[in-house]
């Protein structure tokens, strides 16, 4: 299985103590080490202002499933490569939107809806439900997962009404979200989670690791990715009998 | 309620015999005559290459219930003009895409997926069946609605898993297609219908005539459409007590 | 729209004094007195070992939604009791199932799941969050609702992927909870809706008592409840011509 | 994986040309045979008024998926062989039901509806649309299958919204039907699937086949199947602070 991660890596990523801490060579690097576990990972970054340079038409194309982190880049990101990844999406492709990438243009692109959200940044805990304990995502996570600190996001979270609901989070502040929630578009399955504020350690939290592993080997393309995609004129299968008049 | 109906009207809706049979004043005049039994009606049309001059935003503003029917000219759309659409959709704005609508660039968007599917133009019969009948759509409409013509659109039809199946069509040549399905996108209610090829009658038959006003009824929002969308920060409303160390 | 009250009634609701505070005159009749406001109400109470001989043909061949509160005497309900209410409500009688009433027979009837959950009696609060804030049942609620005591009802909830998840509960405990669902079981509408332990004073409050008035009318059946369900034999609609051979 | 067939095995099975011609040594053992390619089978039959004594608990226990094909013996079998079923398809066992099998009382035990429809027995063609063409369940069958005889069996089809809509079938006479369709019920997956008349060939048709076979891998459970189901009470995980007076 190819796996692409994509993440922002700008000034604030490379230098900014309390990313640096929890993210040494950059977010991309970590996960890279997560997802290295069940597949073959690309890193692409995306810097300050440089429009996605590096993420390639040949990278996207030898691509089985994307990850994708981003947050205060999401317009740098040109409208054309939003395109091209919702419509290998389309063909076959999985996707794994992780925390602010709620409202990169990809997903929003995907689900048709604002995907808008409350959200709060206190360092607070949030504890991850499992609704669906037989999904292959959720395998061998147990009941929960506890995130020493997250940032809260609360309801109403605008997406279509989900496929399969697979993790509900609780906050301490309060709040409920709908934390792990799936899609298919087209041939290609989507998978959004929550938990991976910038400065909180949940890519490093074991059961966070396997759900971010479970949900690549779930989201990797069963059938070849096509080509493309069409609206083919067919002839009749049955005789079309003249009406009676 | 306010009703705004799209459509195209370019020189072949204005000159081509066969649709002005059907279609005398425009595709445009003939829905402003099947909505104007439950709203007040506002028609805006595409002529060839004019990027939707007539349809402003002040139209846009000004609709409860948007009703979309585009083949030929999709590309004419600008992008701005379905993202405006999508958003206002998001905010509470009911819409309903009609037959070739479903290549529309607002129906795309709004659905993240290609809405490819089969087709063939042979003049063939299709019968509706009613899969949901006590849904507000099918009111009154009985068990099915035989379309003495028809172009046949078959499936795959690539849509995301539809919040309700109200109609699937059966079509003389042999294949069959989700042809009446809602979905929610944000506050506003989405209504997908196939039939009403611009050289075919459906749109003067009394039961797709009762469906279409059935669907506007049901798409108008039963609350005031939002003025923005937006992701706010919120305090917590519990108070955050430290970790235990 | 006629509603029917259904709650146990034993002993221990005539004579526990953290009920009857709460409900002085059974809480059948605090709930005659949210749904009064709606409907005409007939209360029906399950007396300790009576086997709901109260709950008669006649009662239910006349109500257009019911509600149904339980507990402890479950297994008092009479399969065949509960075999005619899932029938009626496939006909299109709408039902509102209350907190403890996720174990009762007509309940798991519907569901066909075992309605299982994890519990708590400790009066924590509960904040009930809106998640579809244009549905029919939330008009008028606000963002979310807070209940200073409830029981805690927490994930897994083994239902039926829901048909609209219309509330989530946040626990101070520590658990989430869908605390308002919505169903389709034939022609009829079906909400459960957690909140209402019998020592708790949610029945009292204002908002959850509009959700209650806001769930019966969105429950109320919109045409004309089935004398019966069949299997017709129906002819063919198309002439079946011979095979080729 | 150990797969249980169920079929009906009475007189009419045994001497009536018509389906002897289809199936020499019974449904069960044809069924047997299709499913044997894909696990360990093991048959149980229904004989004329014999209420299911085969079906031993011993069996049940040891199957992962079973198979249900019934028709006119569906009252014989016992209420508590059908919440047997239920039960532990909730804890983990998948469950195949097929055609008639739609007025099992296993299926609408586990669905909550009627499961009523139309139908029609004149040796008709059925074709089967693919609706999700990556399903685990069509893969390898291509874009549709041609039956060339069927019963036809026509909506409306009184199930609960489908989790999945994997087939649509069109009958030559001109209905449609929901004619494969997947659910989850608790941990355990169903599976619908039309074809199947006892004197038709659809169980030698080589795509279908691959369906059922495709189906049981599908449906057999990925983790053990639980030894019960229960509501257990449980203690905070955070700490219940009092409240604010």
């Amino acid at each position: 299985m190819k796996i692409t991660v994509f993440s922002e890596y700008g000034k604030a990523f490379r230098e900014w103590k309390d990313v640096l801490s929890v993210h040494p060579h950059g977010l991309h690097e970590t996960l890279k080490d997560v997802f290295s576990a069940v597949g073959e990972v690309t890193t692409v970054y995306q810097d300050d202002g440089d429009h996605c340079v590096r993420f390639t038409d040949d990278i996207l194309n030898n691509t089985d499933v994307l990850v994708w982190w981003g947050h205060s880049m999401h317009n740098d990101v040109p409208d054309e490569l939003a395109e091209k990844i919702a419509e290998r999406v389309q063909r076959g492709m999985g996707v794994i939107f992780l925390h602010s990438a709620h409202m990169s243009k990809p997903f929003r692109r995907l689900m048709g809806t604002s995907c808008t959200l409350k959200w709060r940044e206190v360092n607070e805990r949030e504890r991850l439900w499992v609704i669906d304990p037989v999904h292959p995502i959720t395998r061998g996570v147990g009941e929960y997962v506890d995130i020493a600190h997250e940032e809260m996001y609360g309801e109403v979270f605008d997406i279509p009404t989900p496929d399969e609901t697979v993790f509900i989070g609780w906050y301490q502040g309060g709040e409920v979200f709908r934390s792990g929630v799936t899609y298919r578009r087209g041939r290609g399955k989507v998978f959004y989670f929550q938990p991976g504020h910038e400065t909180n350690e949940s890519y490093h939290n074991e059961k966070i690791r396997l759900i971010l592993q479970n949900a690549a080997k779930w989201a990797a393309p069963a059938e070849k990715i096509l080509e493309k995609l069409d609206c083919p004129c067919v002839p009749a299968l049955e005789k079309i009998a003249e009406e009676k008049e």
